[in-house]
């Protein structure tokens, strides 16, 4: 029988605090069931929030955590058709912050092997760069998007789908000490153009209009961004940085026909009319991976065992490396 | 030859300074023009902003003023067929603070005869409301929308026209020493639930979530409005009473999914795909209005020679009785 560890929480609070390892005894697979030995997990800030109790959905307590990872089939029910022993798979729904875990096949994304790295955070930031510049604004080769919080994770995908399009990006990000640095890193990465909010006035004098902002600070970055953009432009907002409202100027909207709207991975995945595009989108996704069109984002590689530590780096961060829980031998099998 | 007095300014400012009478002799008719003899035009508030210099488009000086009104046919072009003398008509382009104007038939909407303070406020706040509660959500009977500075005259047509359509209305006004009155007064005309902002988180426990706000004020009364909606629920401002940006909180944007647009009636009119829509709308409109279901707000009637003391009113008032400019006699026939 196999015994798992997965880290669990009673309450919700900060993670390093909450978050012990259980072991569970797995039973023998059902014929439609497929187990999954997880490679690597990262830790998401709505992971962190969803475990403080400040995410749209709450969990019913016992939880457990991980939204996202990757893993390697290690044994299939005698119905399972679509994944063999030995493929890698993205589990669609958690836990994986888990050494293993059981999932029937419409759960699991079959993916090429590629970089454990990409592998492990293709769930979820891919897709949502994805989304927000397929599903709002019809952008054309030399279109123009402006975007805030340039260099997360979602930024840094936004930037190289963005630049396999042909479409030109506006990158926002904060003053810092290393800014020559971090301008190189983007532009290196596809970025057409890379400033501080401050630089961004005299920026809009010589570039066109963007049609699509894209949001993830909320605040007075919302002022900016709106106003950048062009007549009939649009906003979309997918995130809250500065845990301020979003803020548009009445000007923008009325005079200017600006429209915001808000996007969720989650309620994505989750409208019917949107299963037939999941496939083709994770295809288009892994393409660009294997290709090199595509990177991960840097991140701390962290053995599970020293999860607390990984945790109490997470809550430290603010835009910073993320953190990739690594799963070798922290399983145990037993009898 | 006809000399008329039309309002004039030649600098953006104040408008009781700004605005002089100016004479003019009127050339012969050519044979595709009317000429209207002006009975009563309003002053709006857009109009105060757009002689202040703070509107969305600026005219280019000197400029005359009046955005809307009514006026009389008492000529005719040799080609004209659709208008009559006698008839009354509503100017489509100004200037109406005018004894009178010129202008092809189609510029021109000829109206049934009506009260004239409905007759003259009749080309913008109606159709504003009109186009709030038609072109955004689909609305059926028993679906409640909210909507804030529902005193105001685009307020008030709201109102009438969603409770002609078995639509609920939430209005929210701001607390005043006559709120009781106030509230009857709404309730008269049809409003479903009068509320200040503090009275409306009790409200929402017992109604149904609006599926759609309109936002006249800006500022801190978006976000009362956005997290009022129901999920997918969708927010239209269409003014800013409050001079501060919309805010609208992430949860709102990202996890229930709302959606903010803005509402200009000017470009409404300019967009082409709306040309065949105007006259079935405003048919529609009189027809309500002579029907005693579409009423006009209160305003002050004051005769054009004492425009001074009109607009002095004008600039006094915030939301308070609009100021109508009666043109009897002001005109003046020589030679």
């Amino acid at each position: 029988m196999l015994v798992i560890q997965r880290l669990e929480y009673d309450a919700f609070g900060e993670p390093p605090k909450v978050l012990k390892i259980k072991e569970h005894h797995l039973a023998a697979l059902q014929n439609d069931e497929v187990l999954v030995k997880i490679l690597a997990a990262p830790i998401n800030p709505s992971d962190m929030l969803t475990i403080q109790g400040l995410y749209g959905t709450k969990p019913s307590l016992p939880a457990n955590g991980g939204s996202e990872g990757v893993g390697e089939v290690i044994g299939v029910g005698g119905d399972v058709k679509k994944v063999r022993k030995g493929d890698w798979v993205v589990p669609l729904t958690g836990p994986t912050w888990s050494t293993h875990l059981v999932a029937k096949e419409g759960d699991l994304l079959p993916i090429p092997k590629m970089d454990v790295r990409s592998a492990a955070t293709f769930k979820v930031n891919p897709p949502t760069a994805y989304r927000l510049l397929h599903d709002y604004v019809h952008l054309t080769p030399a279109d123009v998007i402006i975007q805030n919080a340039a260099n997360s994770a979602v930024g840094q995908a936004v930037i190289q789908i963005a630049r396999a399009r042909g479409v030109k990006t506006i990158n926002v990000v904060r003053p810092r000490p290393d800014l020559d640095q971090l301008k190189a890193e983007l532009q290196a990465m596809g970025a057409d153009y890379v400033v501080t909010e401050e630089e961004l006035t005299d920026l809009l004098k010589s570039v066109a209009a963007p049609k699509l902002a894209l949001d993830c600070v909320g605040g007075k970055s919302t002022i900016a961004l709106t106003d950048a953009l062009a007549p009939n432009g649009t906003m979309v907002t997918y995130g809250s940085a500065s845990k301020q409202p979003v803020e548009v100027s009445t000007l923008a909207l009325v005079f200017r026909n600006i429209t915001l709207h808000g996007f969720w991975l989650t309620r994505w995945f989750k409208e019917p009319a949107n299963r037939g595009k999941i496939g083709p989108m994770y295809g288009e996704l892994s393409q660009m991976i294997l290709e090199g069109k595509l990177k991960a984002p840097e991140m701390d590689v962290i053995p599970f065992r020293d999860f607390d530590k990984a945790f109490t780096q997470a809550l430290k961060m603010k835009g910073g490396a993320k953190q990739l829980l690594l799963f070798e031998e922290a399983c145990v099998l037993k009898m």
